[in-house]
């Protein structure tokens, strides 16, 4: 089966079949006509009329869930790397229904790649990040009796409803998959709703995936249209993430549901993001061109429709001639207007005729505000046709990139009223102080970028505006050659901010998993809690057979298997054998006096390495078996010296079992503990190692 | 200056100055009276009217965020562990007030001994968990390039604002504290608003820390009455964090300042919690005591005003009448209604007749709706007097214990109504899918406790309930006698929980803090990136000077002072005489063949614990100075193996540097990096280390 844009009607896709809109309820509630961006061709019609919505989010809560929760956070990283392998393989098709949007190649490239980016990222930091498990457990321990009885830990687990993802038209591909890699990863299924004037392209990618085989049954569902009562449906343990305008999510969020239904509800708005030219950053520095040359990018990739655009550029007052000149010098060299479809076209049009009107209304508002158009016009800007030549394009939705010039820096407009195309601000600024105000007037932003190669600049800016800022960008010469852009939020980073940015936080790894679940402190005794976690506890049962553990595969071993060595003691001629093998002639180890003037030391003592080296040799089984590697250690923490004539003994504990979907072994983690010969706590820490599977 | 409950007016604590409305705000909108909850005498009246709380709000901003801004996390942690102490010395008095809230000592030491338990907790994790800095970084390094010139890190940043908490009747202190520990470690300053009936008890202790001097300017105000125009006063930036009841919270949720402005709310309702007895927990088994004891506790203690308490308590269907007949008994045995101020007494009055009155509604509404009055009675109780006589109460607001038995488990009502007083439900379950839905049925809870000895019961129920629950506490025979109560949030482990209970998170150690600040991601070169965290990041700039950074004191060391090491060869004498030495005669040191035929290994390789400790004779400076110990050592992972005849070096650099504000030493963090001949990690950890300040 093949994308299916130019259907009659653009398919739903819910409880588990492909659906459209009756005939009479397309009749009583028309479809909404999608046009070619460029052209003004008819590409679909969408509309959702009388789709039963509510049933759709009960499948989701119920078959949804249940297959989802059949598989761990590893297993589901496995299948998003299947799914972007899958999606890579179909991009020619997908490409093609982009540029329909008025996209570029490039702007193709930031959406579909960049989506298929996010489901690469998600699948590795999820079997990274993530145990191979279905609850993930979240800082330490925390002991509440003395006797180790009763302690907690925090645990998250998933939400048991559905998340539901609407998303705005400008990236139909990367909006859809930046929001259902971690609800999929969470274990949440998913119903998404694109932005009705390119809801194809979403479509498109929900097709290939339902294909695929690769979504369990409920995982994900999809509706193509309008959706007015959707609220109405939703419910405590549901969760909404909504991108779009301010203006629709404080209708959405106004709803009961949200407001006293207990639906977690997440906005990432567009905002009036700004970029700062640094004092230092004069014409001429690296700062200074890699500044102009990233304004002019966020202006016109994807026509400046993008939240993360910037819109006040915000620059030294006795600057602000040097940067117009710039900004328009490169605008001039590097901006060719046209059908995206047209070779050597860098600028498509915007995604609508109503969009192209909207931000020209925004534009006539700035204007009345003070805004002088320094760079382009609000006319209807010729295009370049395949011979070189320019004309009129009448039916499709082009507008010229404009930058506009306050001379009144404080204008309220300015920082409020948003042009979502390829428009811009300059203003001009006296003091770091004034930038950090100017900044902050914007109400919250997604994203602020500063130029600068002055630590001090970039700390004092940093400081200043960090609270109102989702993401912050240092430009300078180390990093501007590298440097992913001030537009593009990435999957391993939180995407949203406060405020006018609609308070949200998406992305960032696996804190974007972390918010499809609830975290929960459990409190309870260590046999419980390991019960609970699949970590095992102190406390908690442990088990010493036979055979060593080390001679246990990853299917044998157990939570609590267990070895306690015998003692080894500690002389003078070992430490100072050690100090002469190893080089470490410290004077703790080697100089009594000095030694025992030393505040934390009775006199000469054992190098805390020489002890974490016997432990090995007293818990190590020597003979080839399942255990391949010791990988690594953390949390060491040396807590009593030990003395020439101190023994120490250490006991070993499976701690966490971790096999691999994609190998024949997985990690184990050990529990160690030294100990001296009046039990004491001498060390802890964990081994980690590498066991094979069988 | 003592604490002045009588005073014809109770004081507000504003823009540095104790003060009261004006005579003719009192006359045009008179104060309102505040009874003792035993005798009905008068204690104090109460007005905010006419006080100017944007001008508060804005000194909180200005002042406040100024003078908390020049303390590191540190410097307020210290502060609270000296308003700790403090508030110990002075408990006598707030215990007195205390009394006349109607609360009995117990009831006293958990509002107030928990309440400078707070402090004390937020004390030592704020210098355990937190930097000796201003910011704190979240998670670890995210590479964006591959040449290591553009990285990024997540930073949280105090909001700029001020975190207005406005807190319940019951819990005078411990609401206050809880609130305002983590906002003061932040470097958020404080606005207090206490609820009307208990007020006198806070006013106190602002008035014991206000008289102590340990306040920064602006960082702690209280506001003494009613403010129903607050909300028009907050701002992006600031927070508001509101415990009481869900009509309230809904009705502060909608306004404009929260719903589009960007003020961050958190809520914390009462909720209808659940208590779950497992299958196995049968009478004469020590869970049903210890759920029993539970129950009863969570009925009478501050009798019964507490928004954890239990008021459902659901067992199996064949034991309802077992736990009714013991709760009964030990009711009967245990709980003595009086004054609290007369010896003897176990269970207080409510708080206010008016409570008392609401309550009793409750119960009605519950009646009606099924529910059968098994213990206790609606009618006046009478009290125990000094004397152990009993006798009516007209002037006080006593209630008697009291629980309901719903035959019907799916009453609407049971799982909706919550009667805020010493009332419980208790209801049958069949299965364990039936417990989980009854308890998920409260709509979100703060807390449900399940007793059982059987770790697949309580995973079971704990997996199914965990999302619907902002902490489970797990009782069974190993920490009946350590568990710290269903009912006792505490300061380690979050408290709040979703839907119904309000949706917000507080405590949880820094996880509260966090909550005063804003997560902002922060891209930039090595060197921006470690102006900004105070971490060195490699590829930033070191310096290799000829003084060893080991002779280097806390005070001169710098970030990125480093040395490189010459280099060692590895021979197989060396890895057979450290096997020897230390016992560790695993195979892929010491068997050539079985080491190949590993699949990380090609043939021998030496242990990583040689390299380690070689690592450490190759940077050590031997000679006594600065460098005190090395405590410990984290993230130590081995990437490439080492094989005889290869060398290895090692380069160490002054990551992190901590002083503390109570030792003359401090933690410095070395950032340790082996590599080989070729240039190839080996291995890579971080040293942990502490260093004389001087």
């Amino acid at each position: 089966m093949t994308p299916s844009p130019l259907r009659a009607v653009l398919p739903s896709y819910l409880e588990g079949a492909w659906c459209t809109p009756s005939a009479a309820a397309v009749t009583a509630s028309p479809p909404a006509l999608v046009l070619d961006a460029s052209t003004g061709e008819l590409v679909t019609r969408v509309s959702a009329a009388g789709l039963d919505l509510g049933s759709a989010l009960d499948y989701a809560r119920t078959v949804g869930q249940a297959a989802l929760g059949e598989l761990t956070f590893h297993q589901r990283a496995m299948r998003l790397k299947q799914m972007a392998l899958l999606l890579t393989e179909k991009k020619p098709e997908l490409y093609a229904l982009s540029s329909r949007t008025g996209a570029t190649t490039i702007d193709s490239t930031v959406d579909i790649d960049g989506g298929i980016g996010v489901l690469f990222t998600y699948s590795s930091k999820g079997r990274r990040d993530l145990p191979n498990a279905h609850v993930y457990v979240d800082g330490p321990v925390e002991p509440l009796s003395k006797d180790g009885s009763f302690l907690a830990r925090h645990v998250y687990t998933r939400l048991p409803g559905v998340a539901v993802q609407i998303n705005a038209f400008n990236f139909p591909v990367w909006g859809a998959l930046e929001k259902f890699a971690p609800a999929f990863l969470a274990g949440m299924p998913t119903l998404v709703k694109p932005a009705t004037p390119s809801g194809y392209v979403t479509e498109a990618v929900v097709r290939i995936l339902v294909d695929s085989g690769l979504l369990p049954a409920g995982s994900l569902q999809l509706v193509s249209g309008s959706v007015p009562t959707l609220f109405d449906e939703v419910r405590l343990g549901d969760l909404v993430a909504f991108t779009g305008s301010a203006s629709t999510a404080e209708k959405l969020r106004a709803n009961d549901s949200v407001q006293t239904g207990g639906v977690r509800f997440t906005i990432e708005t567009d905002s009036v993001n700004a970029s700062v030219l640094g004092p230092d950053a004069v014409a001429g520095t690296p700062e200074f061109d890699a500044f102009v040359r990233q304004v002019v990018t966020e202006m016109t990739v994807k026509a400046g429709q993008k939240c993360t655009a910037i819109r006040r550029v915000i620059v030294p007052a006795s600057g602000v001639d040097d940067v117009i000149a710039a900004v328009r010098a490169r605008i001039e060299a590097r901006i060719v207007l046209g059908d995206p479809r047209v070779p050597g076209v860098t600028m498509g049009p915007l995604a609508s005729i109503a969009q192209r009107d909207e931000v020209l209304r925004q534009v006539s508002r700035l204007i009345e505000a003070g805004g002088e158009l320094v760079i382009g016009t609000t006319d209807a800007p010729p295009i370049t046709r395949a011979n070189g030549t320019t004309a009129a394009a009448p039916a499709g939705a082009f507008v010229a990139p404009m930058l506009l010039h306050f001379a009144d820096a404080q204008a309220a407009a300015v920082h409020e009223v948003e042009a979502f195309g390829p428009v811009a601000s300059i203003l001009g600024y006296d003091t770091l102080a004034e930038a950090i105000d100017l900044v902050r007037r914007g109400g919250g932003s997604l994203v602020t970028s500063i130029a600068t190669h002055d630590p001090r600049v970039a700390v004092e800016l940093t400081t200043g505006i960090a609270a109102f800022n989702g993401r912050v960008l240092l430009l300078d010469r180390d990093d501007a050659r590298t440097s992913t852009g001030h537009g593009s939020p990435l999957p391993q980073l939180v995407h949203g901010g406060p405020g006018r940015a609609g308070g949200g936080e998406e992305l960032g790894g696996i804190r974007a998993v972390l918010h499809h679940m609830q975290r929960t402190a459990i409190q309870g005794s260590p046999e419980m809690l390991t019960a609970l976690t699949g970590i095992w506890h102190q406390g908690a049962a442990a088990q010493t057979g036979a055979r060593h553990p080390f001679r246990k595969s990853l299917a044998e071993l157990k939570l609590g298997d267990q070895i306690g060595s015998d003692a080894r003691t500690v002389t003078l001629d070992d430490i100072e054998h050690f100090a002469e093998f190893t080089g470490d002639t410290f004077y703790a180890h080697m100089n009594e006096e000095a030694a025992a003037a030393n505040p934390f030391f009775p006199g000469r003592v054992a190098h805390g390495y020489l002890l974490v080296s016997w432990a090995a040799g007293l818990f190590v089984d020597p003979a080839p078996g399942p255990v391949l590697a010791n990988y690594g250690l953390e949390n060491l923490r040396f807590v009593t010296p030990v003395s020439p004539g101190d023994s120490i003994r250490v006991t070993l504990t499976a701690k966490q079992i971790t096999p691999r979907e994609t190998d024949d072994y997985g990690e184990v983690r050990w529990d160690a503990v030294l100990t001296n010969q009046k039990g004491e706590l001498v060390a802890s820490y964990d081994v980690l190692t590498l066991v094979a599977q069988h």
